[in-house]
């Protein structure tokens, strides 16, 4: 079975390069997608000030995922980038890892709203339900907390399911992930990215640091 | 005639919306092209720390100008984004001003060499000898200085050969655009796009404060 691994955007460009070298020593068969880091932030320090369509901000936002992958991809041999889901085969294939830069299916296939509750998170988690995949999500904290991830006084949560994740505020991933986690009956692993050794260990079957959010 | 006009990056967002409006009142034919803004500069910043392949820069420089292109032609109704250099003359047709996205133009033709010397001044540059057209190039100062920029002790050249400029160290301007300014044999003028009326002159034919370079 597959696994979409989505590679945060705030891992990218410090922690990426580790974390790829340890994606290609897993057996399990990846297919990489990753966030719009800086640049997506900086779409919305642009939307904040000035009011962008909501339209315009949604594919520069993913324009902005296909550049950071390029950044990505180009610093490890073992990983390819890829437009076409047909691609996917021929890349592990090939002993290689994909790695999607979406814009073009997304653009063709337009599935997902158009808000800023949509990000990299959901359509990470629309590929996992497109390919039939497990989905990983790699961000630069633990996992999902309860209590504010700024205190002490935060406890990292080992396993949640998709609703009550619902009525959560502000988490580490997206706001309209655990709907779609229902939506496509999908389980969900959020874990930190900084430590690749952990996410060997998940991907080899194996318990470890993060949050389960089932469906 | 037709005229490519450049917008500058670092134009985008502040003076961008005020700079369109105006150019929409002009009677000549424009084909705008903008730079990457930000989000180039943000390339750099990543280059400058964890150096980037020459191509993967390159390209995903030129994928930055096109967000800032399609940012920009967001904003105003007369502003119509196109990928393709015969949609030109339909877009003028309908009374619009085309705005080039020129990514997958160089993919396919890929003219310019793949450095930080080239940037979209460069490109500019290239599409004005594509298409015939005069060259326009508008940045966040008045034209091209002799002595340092950020100095009281500067003084705005009027007009400069292409071959002058060749040995100037840092201007306003890219370091490969007189090269290509002599290849192509064009003229191009340097003006302030936060003075859109200046540029509204300009393109009407009226002398206005800016920098010559002459081929």
């Amino acid at each position: 079975m597959l696994t979409v691994v989505k590679i945060g955007g705030s891992l990218f460009p410090e922690h990426t390069d580790r974390l790829c070298e340890y994606l290609a020593k897993s057996n399990e068969k990846i297919v990489l997608i990753n966030g719009g880091g800086d640049f997506a932030n900086k779409l919305r320090e642009y939307n904040d000030e000035y009011d962008f369509s909501d339209d315009v901000m949604h594919w520069s936002a993913i324009k902005c995922m296909d550049i950071i992958g390029e950044l990505i991809a180009s610093r490890n041999k073992h990983i390819q980038p890829i437009t076409k889901l047909e691609d996917i085969k021929k890349v592990h294939d090939d002993g290689k890892i994909p790695l999607l830069l979406s814009f073009e299916i997304l653009k063709s296939e337009d599935p997902l709203k158009h808000s800023w509750n949509i990000t990299s998170d959901s359509i990470a988690c629309y590929f996992a339900h497109r390919l039939n995949a497990k989905l990983l999500i790699l961000t630069n904290v633990d996992g999902i907390y309860r209590g504010n991830i700024f205190s002490n006084d935060k406890n990292l949560i080992k396993s949640i399911s998709a609703n009550e994740l619902l009525i959560f505020e502000e988490t580490s991933v997206d706001k309209c992930l655990p709907k779609l986690l229902i939506k496509y009956n999908l389980d969900c692993f959020v874990m930190n990215g900084i430590y690749p050794e952990r996410v060997l260990c998940h991907l080899n079957g194996f318990h470890t640091i993060n949050t389960h959010i089932r469906r």
